[in-house]
C-alpha cells in the first residue's frame, strides 16, 4: 500500500478531508455547466458532437495524475478546435472516418510533442511566442470562429474553401436562410450576450449578492440550452421547420480506439501539431501560473507540460480530439469552489455518466443555439484592451500583435503564428540595433555619472566619457561607429575615448572585431581608448585578444576611476 | 562651368596634381596585372571571357563618379562569379544566350537593390549577416570554386547537376585526363603557390627590399600566364596536344546589350540578386571601411551603395556579369599606388584600349593555367584563422561560421547563408534567453555594489539586491522569474526585494506583464519590490503603467540610494 501510494500525486497523497464536499460539488456542477461547450467545440472543430463529451473523461483523469496545477480544467477548448477544424479540412471531409482518425493523431502527435517538451525540459522554447503574438493569435483566431459559425446561426447551407468564401458564401445564402433557426441562434446569441454583459450588473442594481448574480450568469447558458431544446420538442422545430439538431447520439463509450497514423498523415500534421502544442503550453502555463499566484501556490512548468501532454495522448485513443486548459472552463471550475483535482476526477466521473445514460438529452438540442454559444465565447476572446494598453505602452510589441491577428485573418492560422514569431524577432533585432547610446558627465559632488544633455555636470575638455546601453553585436556596430564617430568630430581636441560598458553584458565576435578596428584608428589619431565598468564575463573573454593586450588607455572598475585618473593635476 | 562641376565627384573637382603621375601608373599597372583574373572570373561565372574584361571598363567609370572610396577597385570578382554560376546553371546551358541574358538581368536587379540599400539608407540591413557568417559563407564559397575548377585544371570532361556531383565526376574521369593540360595546370598551381607564400621571404632572405619583393610577387601570376601562352604557341599545345585555350575573342566593344528580363525570369533572381546584393554590400563596406581606416579618410556607406549598385547596373548593359569591389583587385591597385579614383579612369581607359586592339593576345592562353590562378585566389579565401580565434573568443560565433560553410558546401549557397542568418539569430535571441543575474552586495565603505558570490561586501537581512544584466523581453522572463523565485526561496527573511536595472535597456509588453503578475505575487506574500537605477526611457515608460501607479517599493536612482532607505536606523 505504502509502494502504491507513491505513485500517486501529492494532493492525493495528503489529500485534506475538509475540501471533499467542496470539490465534489464543485465537479458535478461544472460537468453540467460546460456540457453545451464541450458538444459544441467538437463540432466546431468539424468531429461528432460526443467528442467533446468523451475527452472529458479520461483526459481529464490523466491531466488530474499529472498535472501540476491545482485548479486548471483541460477538456475541448476554442482555439485548438478550430486550429484541429482548419487543419484537417482541407486533407478530409469533416464526419468521415477519414477525419476522425487524422484528429485523433493530431491529438497524439501534439500531446506526445508536448510531454517530450516536459521531459526534456524543453518548455522554454514556448518562449519565442511573446504575449502580444499569443494575443494576437488568439483574437484573429476568434474571428474565424465567428466566422465559421454564421451559416449555423441563421440556418444556411454555405461552404468555403478558406474562411472568407466560406464568409462570402453564407452572405450569398443569407436569401435562403431558415427563418425558425435564424430566430432561435439570433435570440440566443442575444440572450447569451445580454447576460454576460448586462446580467451581473442588473442584478446587483436589484440588490442581489455579487456571487450570487455571478452564479446566475454562469448557469444562463444552459438555461438558453434547455428553453431552446424543449421548444425544438415542444413545437417540433426540427421536423416541420428545418431546425438542425444535434442528432442521436450513440450511447455508450465508444470502444477504445485503435488506429496507426500513415507516414504521410505524419508529415503534414507534423507542424500543425507542433502549433497545437506550442499554442497550448503557453496558454495553458500562463492560466496555470495566473491560478497559482492568485492560491499562492506555484506550478512546476515541465511538470505541467506532461500532465497537459499526456491528458492529449489518451484524447487521441479515447474521443479523438485535442484537449487544453480551458479558460472559460477552469473559471467556471474555479467559481464552484474546486481546490483541489478531486473536483477534476467527479467531473470526468459525471460525464461518465452522461455519456452512458444521459445522452439521449441532446438528441433535439438545436445546433443554432451551439452556435450562438460559440460566437459569444469567440467575441470574448477578441481582445481589443490588450492591443489599446500595448499600443500605449510600446508601439513595435502593438504591431506584432496586429500583424499576428491579421496574418490568422489573411492567410490563415499557421502561416499567422509563424508571421509573429517572425515579427517579434525582427522587433528584437531591430531595437538592439538602435542602441542607446550617452555621453556622461559626472554630477558635481558625487560619484554618478549622467547624460550631459539631461543633467547638469562635469566634463573633461581632452576626454570623452561615453555609455553603450546595449550589449555590443553585429546588429548594431554600425550605429555605435557612427555615433561615436560624429561625437569625436564634434570635439577635437580630445585625446581619451571612454566606453562605459555597464550595460554591455556581451561582446560578439563582430563586434570585437570592430572594436579591434575603430581601436586602431583611434591610434592613427592619437586617442587613447579606455574601458570603464566592464562586466566580468566580458572583461573574461576580453583578457585572451589582442585588443586587450594592446589597449591604448586603461581599463577602470568605475567611470569615476577613470575620470579621476584623467583629470588633469590640480596645481 | 560651374555649374556642370557640381555634378563632378569631390575628388575630381579639387584635384591634387601631385597625384596624377601615380595615379596613371597605377592604373595602367593594375590593368595590366588583373588581366588573367578577370578573364578567370568570367569562366567562372560560366560567361565568355571577354565579358571579364568589358565589366572592368565602364562599371569602373560609374564606380568612379558614384562611389565613396578613393581606392577600391571594382571588377568581376570570385564570390559574385560562383554565385551567378550557381544561381544561372540550373536555369540554363552556360554559354548559351539566354544564360548571357540570364547574367545581365541578375547584375542589373543586385545593381538596383543596392541602388535602392543607398537612396533609402538601408545599407543597416546587411548588419544582418555578422562577421563569421560572412567568413563561413565566403570560405564556403571558396571551396566550391576549386571544386569547379579541378576539371578545367587537369583536362578533364566532366559534369554534375551540383558540386559534389561534379566532384564525382571530374574523380571518375580522372584516368581519361590529358596530360599536356594536367602538366600545365598543375605546374601553374604550384608555381602560384610557391608564388604567393614562399617567394617573398625568399627574396627578402636575399636581400631583396620587402616593397620589392612584394612588387616581384604581384607580376608572377601574369608572367606565368605569358609563360604558359609562348608555351601553347611554341609547341601548338593546343591543336596537337588538346590542351583547352580561350579562343578567338571578338575585338572591339560588344553593342549594348538591349534586353528585357521576363517575370519569371525576375521572380526566379530575386533571391539570388538579394543575396550577391547583401554579400556583396558587406564585403565593400567592410573593405572600404578598412582602406578609409589605413588612409585616415571617412566613407560614407550609402553612397558607397550607391556607386557599388550603379556600376552593377552599367555592367548589365555592357559586359553583363555582376561586379563587385575585389579583394586582390584592390590590393593591386593600392599597392601599384593608386592615390584616387582618377587611377580607376586610367585603368579603365587602358582596358578599353586592351578590347579594342589586344584580345589577339589572349586567344592561345590555356584554361588551366586560368583555372590554376582561381584556385590560388579561391585557397586563400579560405579563413582558418578566423574559425580558430572566434573558437577561442565565442563558441557560438564560431559554430555560426562552420554552420553557414557547411550549408554553403552541403545545401548550396542561398540556403546556407539563410541558415547562417538563422544562426546568428538564434544565437542572440539565446543568449538574451540566458541573463546574467547577479545578487549582489555593498563594498564596505564605498556606493559600488557587487556580486555577493565574488566579493566580500556588506548585505541587508531584510532586502535582496539583484541585479539583471539584461533587457527584459519574451524570450527571457520565465529565466528571470525562476531565479528570482529561487533566491527569494532562499532567503525567506526578505520583506523588501531592490531590482537593480542598471543593464536593463528596455522591458517589453510581456516583460512587462510578467513583473505586474509578479508585484502582485510578491505583494500577497508581504515582499516589496523596489526598482533602484532605471534608466531614463525606461522609466518613461514605465510611468504611464498600472505597475508604476501601485508599486508596493520606491524607485530609487541608485542601488546605494535604496540601501541607505532600507537599512534599520542606528540605535
Amino acid at each position: 500500500m505504502l509502494q502504491l501510494a507513491r505513485f500517486l500525486p501529492a494532493w492525493m497523497r495528503n489529500y485534506p478531508r475538509h475540501h471533499l464536499g467542496t470539490d465534489v460539488l464543485a465537479g458535478v456542477v461544472t460537468t453540467v455547466l460546460v456540457l453545451p461547450q464541450s458538444l459544441a467545440y467538437a463540432l466546431l472543430a468539424g468531429l461528432p458532437p460526443q467528442a467533446g463529451l468523451v475527452v472529458s473523461i479520461f483526459p481529464v483523469v490523466a491531466y488530474a495524475l499529472l498535472g501540476s496545477s491545482m485548479t486548471q480544467a483541460v477538456g475541448p477548448v476554442a482555439v485548438t478546435a478550430i486550429m484541429t477544424f482548419s487543419v484537417l479540412s482541407p486533407l478530409a471531409t469533416p464526419g468521415t472516418a477519414e477525419y476522425v482518425a487524422l484528429a485523433a493523431s493530431l491529438a497524439l502527435m501534439s500531446g506526445l510533442l508536448v510531454v517530450a517538451f516536459g521531459v526534456l525540459k524543453l518548455g522554454f522554447l514556448s518562449d519565442l511566442l511573446s504575449r502580444p503574438v499569443v494575443s494576437g493569435f488568439i483574437s484573429g483566431s476568434a474571428v474565424l470562429i465567428v466566422i465559421s459559425q454564421l451559416r449555423l446561426l441563421v440556418g444556411v447551407e454555405a461552404q468555403g474553401a478558406d474562411s472568407w468564401h466560406l464568409l462570402a458564401a453564407t452572405v450569398a445564402q443569407l436569401p435562403q436562410l431558415k427563418p425558425a433557426t435564424a430566430v432561435m441562434g439570433l435570440a440566443g446569441l442575444v440572450v447569451l450576450l445580454l447576460c454576460r454583459h448586462a446580467l451581473a450588473p442588473t442584478l446587483q442594481g436589484l440588490g442581489v449578492k455579487p456571487a450570487r448574480a455571478q452564479a446566475v450568469v454562469r448557469v444562463m447558458p444552459l438555461v438558453v440550452v434547455v428553453v431552446a431544446t424543449l421548444a425544438v420538442v415542444a413545437w417540433d422545430l426540427d421536423t416541420a421547420h428545418g431546425v438542425a439538431v444535434v442528432g442521436a447520439i450513440v450511447p455508450g463509450l465508444p470502444p477504445l480506439q485503435g488506429f496507426v497514423p500513415s507516414a504521410s498523415d505524419l508529415g503534414l500534421l507534423a507542424l500543425p501539431a507542433l502549433i497545437i502544442a506550442f499554442v497550448g503550453t503557453v496558454q495553458n502555463i500562463a492560466m496555470a501560473q495566473a491560478l497559482a499566484v492568485k492560491r499562492r501556490e506555484r506550478i512546476d512548468a515541465n511538470q505541467e507540460l506532461i500532465g497537459l501532454g499526456a491528458s492529449n495522448v489518451v484524447a487521441a485513443f479515447s474521443g479523438g480530439m485535442p484537449v487544453g486548459g480551458g479558460v472559460s472552463r477552469t473559471a467556471v471550475y474555479v467559481a464552484a469552489g474546486a481546490q483541489t483535482p478531486l473536483a477534476s476526477l467527479v467531473a470526468a466521473s459525471a460525464m461518465l455518466l452522461v455519456v452512458l445514460f444521459g445522452t439521449e438529452a441532446f438528441t433535439r438540442l438545436p445546433l443554432a443555439v451551439l452556435a450562438a454559444s460559440i460566437v459569444v465565447a469567440a467575441l470574448s476572446m477578441i481582445d481589443v484592451a490588450a492591443l489599446r494598453r500595448a499600443w500605449r505602452y510600446d508601439r513595435a510589441d502593438a504591431l506584432a500583435l496586429l500583424g499576428t491577428a491579421t496574418g490568422v485573418l489573411v492567410v490563415g492560422l499557421e502561416a499567422g503564428i509563424g508571421i509573429g514569431i517572425g515579427l517579434s524577432l525582427a522587433t528584437l533585432l531591430f531595437r538592439a540595433s538602435q542602441p542607446h547610446i550617452a555621453v556622461v558627465g559626472r554630477i558635481p559632488g558625487t560619484e554618478h555619472f549622467r547624460n550631459v544633455a539631461r543633467h547638469g555636470v562635469q566634463t573633461l575638455p581632452s576626454a570623452l566619457f561615453v555609455r553603450v546601453d546595449e550589449s555590443m553585436f553585429f546588429g548594431n556596430l554600425r550605429a555605435i561607429e557612427e555615433r561615436l564617430g560624429a561625437e569625436l568630430e564634434a570635439a577635437p581636441a580630445v585625446h581619451d575615448l571612454v566606453l562605459i560598458m555597464s550595460a554591455v553584458n556581451r561582446i560578439d565576435v563582430t563586434a570585437l572585431e570592430a572594436l579591434t578596428d575603430m581601436h586602431r584608428d583611434l591610434g592613427l589619431r592619437q586617442i587613447r581608448l579606455h574601458l570603464a565598468e566592464l562586466k566580468g564575463p566580458v572583461q573574461d573573454r576580453l583578457q585572451g585578444t589582442p585588443l586587450w593586450s594592446a589597449l591604448s588607455g586603461g581599463v577602470y572598475l568605475s567611470a569615476n576611476g577613470a575620470f579621476e585618473a584623467l583629470s588633469p593635476p590640480l596645481k
